[in-house]
């Protein structure tokens, strides 16, 4: 039995409202042993005030130890294990890019790459063409058609691109057709259940119709597809919580996480001042709400100890604002930690925040990594964040009688 | 593996004994954020002693956020997956009434229903017939007699009452005969397995008898079944500890479970004063001891915060009798948490302390909601209780070469 089973059956109606926001990346570390992390340098008056009245902990993305990608980082914290729900690599640049793929689609990751005059690879990467350069370059792949199937291109970055497949009987089991070196041909596409040879048959008459397409626009005359995959099958929110559920994110990668799961992405915020606009006008019409904020992660990659510092208090600066709306449980989180000394992701426990009225107060009052280990949530699996928050919103029914 | 397969594999025996105090309901929650929760209000010079020789922790009775009711909150501190094992509502409802199942019994809810003279249903609940208008016509149903099985029919509350039918072949896949609705009939007893056909066949020849027993008792004219259950296949004490365990509770509910896995309900004591008098008598005889105290729980679901504080310092006070007995290793928990805040279980850790002469003990010298989660067990889940026990008993030999 796993936790959507228990939710699906303990799930109850009520007028609560829960907020959860992400501040991707939020855990840190200190610059020397005796120092400060970035949550813990930046003055966070309204985390420390909230903290007072909350209970903290630390949350594990994944397992000790395993520091995710944005995926598995977001659907722990939705509540899906990330162990067990993978996105597939091709689904996953389809999201990346915030296009909502469908039940059925199979999405597949492409690269441009060189080929001689034998088809012989000579450039896996196309010379790393410009993103600008192979704007016209994906454009020109979509006169491309293959009878019953839908067919999609869009652009990614520099020499990379996503095709996504729709159409009936398609399946996302093909093995990649690089061959991942040079002065050999791209493979062919080809199934690797019998489910899915039709995906493997479509892809290969793609590949014919881009081969002519792209003869003369070398370096990129010619591509190759990877990490093939269909949308993965994770059910809704609303099945498994109960929940109608809105996110209000800036950037595509999140927003098509969050439709991943059932949520509906709302407003065109391009800040977070604009983001809790959007709340606020969504109040009525949503159970919970998705709020990311990006810059805590970019600012760590960067290794940008001051900056992340920064962002920290300017996401402090704009708590209150959302606390007028008076949600039943409001949550401060991240989906993983990505300290600016390490420049990446990393394994360490994000600190998280939940305030409710019955949530049982811990005895902090400061919010930072180095609390969250003796908060009240104590050290936990992402996992479990969406339970505990259903639970202090009173939607969960007792279990066993 | 399960932590049974490694309690088996590691038992050992000797002259320790084990005492768990389960003070139904223990933790709570503060009225105001600021404020203490019933368990830090209350004066406990004896807890707050024995925190400072042994181990606290916070029990989680499920999985974060889930509340358990009775069932699964024991079986958690009885070491049972609560999520494993499962009490189907006949056999709990036949439990919480003090009736001892035996294997291959299937236990059955009934309500007392109003037919009209079509007999189509006119009151799902016969009116809400007291329990003691309602006993004599329970009693009347014993006269049922069906070839090969034994027959019980016990009272619960107002119209409820259980069924119990024991047998051969007997397995309790069968689906309810209440439609819920009114201006319809009764549904027939349909079993769902082939398994449960003569369970079938012998409710409805039941049902058969008592609607001619029943026909001139308005408002309870006839009954449902509902929740049919087999005995829950419980692994024993005995068997996966190698304990000779003993239950001592008040309570017909905590009584019927300790039976499942295997306890022995001794003595007739009606208040804990007593219950120590019986565990002293029955010290010799056993190697563990389940003592239940229920008034922890009963408060916190009146919500009377004030009542709950005097409950704790009342079993705080009866500490040091049972402390005279020596035993190896005295624990006191809760299946869950009932704050006085909420009126309900909750799912908020359960303050837990272990006492042994090997437990580690931490820096605490109070016993509380806020030091448990610092405490040196941590935050850990119920069913990994029993296996510290053991351990601390000189009970477990080591896992391994």
């Amino acid at each position: 039995m796993d936790m959507h089973d228990l939710t699906r059956e303990l799930q109850q109606a009520n007028d609560s409202k829960i907020v959860m926001i992400v501040a991707d990346g939020l855990g840190g570390l200190p610059l020397q042993p005796d120092g400060k992390t970035e949550l813990e340098t930046a003055r966070t008056p309204h985390l420390d005030r909230l903290a007072k009245l909350g209970v903290q902990g630390g949350s594990i993305p994944v397992k000790p130890g395993i520091a995710p990608g944005s995926g598995p980082g977001h659907l722990g914290l939705f509540g899906y294990d990330p162990l067990q729900y993978r996105i597939g690599r091709g689904a996953l640049e389809a999201t990346g890019i915030g296009f909502e793929l469908q039940p059925g689609d199979v999405a597949i990751r492409c690269n441009f790459i060189t080929i001689d005059d034998a088809g012989l690879i000579t450039d896996r990467r196309a010379g790393r063409i410009s993103t600008e350069a192979a704007a016209p370059v994906v454009a020109s792949l979509r006169q491309i058609k293959i009878p019953d199937v839908e067919v999609f291109v869009e652009p990614v970055k520099e020499y990379r691109f996503v095709v996504v497949l729709r159409g009936k009987g398609l399946e996302g089991d093909v093995a990649d057709t690089d061959p991942q070196q040079t002065g050999v041909p791209p493979l062919d596409p080809q199934a690797t259940t019998s489910g899915s040879r039709r995906t493997a048959e479509v892809a290969k008459e793609f590949l014919r119709q881009a081969r002519e397409i792209l003869r003369t626009q070398a370096p990129a005359n010619f591509h190759t597809m990877r990490g093939f995959a269909a949308k993965p099958n994770l059910p809704s929110f609303e099945e498994v919580y109960g929940l109608r559920a809105a996110s209000i994110a800036v950037y595509p990668m999140y927003k098509g996480l969050a439709h991943l799961v059932g949520m509906k992405n709302i407003g065109r915020a391009t800040d977070l001042s604009a983001q809790v606009d959007v709340l606020r006008e969504a109040w009525k019409d949503f159970d919970f709400f998705f709020l990311h904020y990006k810059y805590t992660d970019s600012t760590g990659e960067d290794g940008a100890f001051d900056r992340k510092v920064a962002r920290i208090e300017e996401l402090d600066a704009m708590l209150p604002a959302i606390e007028t709306l008076k949600p039943t449980v409001l949550i401060v989180t991240g989906d993983h930690s990505t300290p600016s000394f390490l420049r990446s992701h990393s394994w360490h426990p994000v600190p998280t925040l939940l305030v409710s009225d019955c949530c049982r107060p811990d005895l902090h009052d400061t919010f930072g990594e180095r609390t969250c280990v003796t908060g009240g949530l104590g050290l936990f699996e992402a996992k479990y964040l969406m339970p505990l928050a259903l639970a202090n919103a009173g939607r969960l029914g007792k279990y066993g009688a």
